[in-house]
């Protein structure tokens, strides 16, 4: 951690306002400290088809074996490898055996059994050949090919995996592949972690909703949409709030959520402005702060903390129902300007849900295309286009004009991570990336 | 396009067998032609926050300047330039101007306004002086600093964007970045091009329901699960349905779904078994097939064809809102086998959807970890773990036990597509990706 100065690092007169310092933590600090405060969401179940993009809270093992019989893997003939070896060409049909079927009996074994992908094999089977390799005439299959493996286009029962088996792991991050095996493992209902309760709060009289048309001096809510649509990502449904500039509303508002929420992600009043009751009124209502100021741009007046319920007092006693009851909120405060909000929620609020999930860390990393400088000793946040050019990540950075400017983020794709502690960053340095765009 | 067997292409046998041959489609002429086939879903309007991921089908422009007025960007006091270039250093604080209240304006240009970041900037000021470099005491601001610039701390109004000024083009994919932007511009309802319609059919006496516990010859339907949760990331919301392996049955199911579907995607029933009566069905119901079969491991029993309606024949007629009316309805039906459906899927029908869609073709890379051989004259599909090494996607060869092993996919990430043409791929080299985890 280093002493710096608010906002006027790059100016020559930093190092005379010795009366002004204010301690910024550093962004892997204000991290390392957040990634202490996860949370229990605890486990609940829901339908199969309803659980991608959430996480397993139970081991998937196999109900049977994988394949659970001997299962046929082409259409074609069954016929006895042993009778083949010896010679035997031209096969009677003795039957045919379609999958869904219960299993054949081969009862003569010179004979064979039409056999269809996904069928049980029948007794007394132990090759298939396809029909491209047959012709079948007066229900009499010729054999065209002049040597054949025993188990040939058979799926052998319990090849992939035996009953019993684990085949997911507790803990994984469900995606596709997860579901089509939950389907067939029969889970129709399965234990995943709960999604955290989140409200999302903008503050500022200056706003008015996005179907309202804004005076001179007023803008449009924009912010606490953006945060929506990044939980949306997560699968969190989360709630929003508009509260005014007012400490006493504030207060008792904020006094409210605390009791039902596992989290709460402000926008705005973080700062110094006379109106920026964030701070103080978290700090009168208890909940702790765990740092304000971070030495990173765009973003820097961000606060965070944690809300200790006391039980004694009647947290998760007035209202039992909604209440996430001896269970902490955290509180993560963003500046208000449309960027640093974005980025504050990607750089800190993502990996928070990731490791309360129990996932592990997922860093990505981006080749950046062109020299960059920044002069300030804070960890900037620069805006990226990306591309992957022969599987290689390649970044390039589309200048903003700061952290209000929400224009500039429609022509990039994410936020490369440039260290705090230099000023140069060269082509084809790699840096840590988060990307929003998916596709 | 070559001439190959049928699943035979390793055997020293195959030459021999002239009788049999099967042209396959290669997989680059199969994307090509189903590129061919895109449609037009039509353009409907959403309420904005539930525009993630859809695409844009209006121009989004500046409703106003960004920002709309001269912003102040930082908490502090507004100055003079002129008073303190002539050697001003304390000034009397006049008032406050806090976000979200009409502009003040500074009477006395030898005063000062307290002035908030995001307020609009009083008249008469043209400097704003953070309070990190003011001491403020009775009523008089005494700034700290010896040299300031005008307009310093002061977003000047449409600096990021004039009014009429296009913001987000029409065709975009709505991220997170352009849903702050539609409310920053007053986009409560937009324009997003509909998504098709459809449905995803199992077929197969051998599957029962996730929920039923299968007699020994049978399994659990999964394909459908799977392509559910493939088409849920495109926010698609696809029906499902599982037809018996009954021709008539199939034939009538079928028949009203080309009604009602702008895409139908089969899992099963398209090889050469008994009772794989898809290709047949949907011929006699007059879809004409584009290709049956393409050179590709796994999947290749794939076929695509398209149902041109007959309006005359009563399509759009006898059920006009639930008709897609005169459109065309695009088939996919892929092999039953797990990996094969999902392949198919993403090889397939993603690109094809985001053509459809206007959107780019997002083409990935990814560089092979390991040697590999693979001897058949097929495209074949690699399952493989992904990780980002220094801003390289690294993909590393996870050997399954062929089409039929879900169980290895949950192992791995993303399908590696290796060239047809090719039987040595060497470590290092970079073939296009398919990935189907996002995180």
């Amino acid at each position: 951690m280093e002493e710096k100065f608010n906002n006027v690092c790059s100016s020559p007169f930093d190092s005379s306002i010795k009366n002004k310092v204010t301690k910024l933590t550093s962004s892997n600090t204000a991290l390392e400290i957040i990634l202490n405060e996860c949370l229990n969401f605890g486990i609940e179940e829901v339908d199969f088809i309803n659980s991608l993009g959430r996480v397993l809270k139970e081991n998937i093992v196999a109900d049977r074996d994988f394949p659970p019989f001997n299962r046929v893997s082409m259409d074609g003939i069954g016929i006895c490898f042993d009778s083949f070896n010896k010679g035997q060409r031209k096969f009677t049909i003795e039957g045919i055996q379609p999958a869904g079927s219960p299993q054949l009996t081969l009862k003569n074994s010179e004979n064979c059994i039409e056999v269809m992908t996904g069928a049980v094999l029948p007794k007394n089977i132990d090759v298939v050949i396809p029909y491209e390799q047959v012709e079948v005439e007066n229900s009499i299959a010729t054999v065209q090919i002049e040597e054949v493996q025993q188990f040939k286009n058979i799926h052998k029962k319990g090849t992939d995996k035996q009953q019993g088996d684990l085949i997911i792991p507790e803990n994984t991050l469900i995606s596709s592949a997860e579901i089509g095996v939950l389907a067939t493992v029969g889970k129709s209902k399965v234990k995943v972690i709960k999604q955290p309760k989140v409200m999302i709060i903008s503050t500022g009289d200056e706003l008015v909703d996005v179907a309202e048309t804004p005076k001179d001096y007023q803008i449009r809510r924009s912010n606490v949409y953006t945060l929506v649509s990044l939980l949306e990502r997560l699968k969190i449904n989360a709630k929003t709030a508009h509260i005014t500039d007012n400490k006493e509303a504030l207060k008792s508002k904020i006094k409210g959520y605390l009791k039902e929420y596992d989290v709460l992600l402000f926008s705005g009043a973080v700062s110094k402005g006379k109106f920026d009751f964030i701070p103080e009124v978290l700090d009168e209502l208890g909940v702790e702060k765990l740092f304000h100021k971070v030495a990173q741009r765009p973003g820097k007046p961000f606060w965070f903390g944690r809300n200790v319920p006391d039980v004694m007092s009647g947290r998760g006693v007035d209202n039992v129902v909604e209440s996430n009851q001896s269970q902490n909120t955290a509180v993560f405060a963003f500046p208000g300007n449309p960027i640093s909000t974005f980025v504050g929620c990607m750089k800190y609020f993502y990996p928070w849900y990731q490791k309360s999930l129990g996932l592990e860390e997922q860093q990505n990393f981006a080749i950046l295309a062109n020299d960059f400088t920044f002069k300030p000793s804070l960890t900037y946040f620069l805006q990226v286009k990306l591309e992957n050019k022969n599987g290689q990540l390649i970044a390039t950075p589309i200048a903003g004009k700061g952290s209000g400017d929400l224009a500039n983020i429609v022509l990039t794709d994410g936020f490369l991570e440039l260290p705090a502690d230099r000023t140069e960053f060269k082509k084809g340095e790699v840096f840590t990336i988060m990307k929003y765009r998916i596709f």
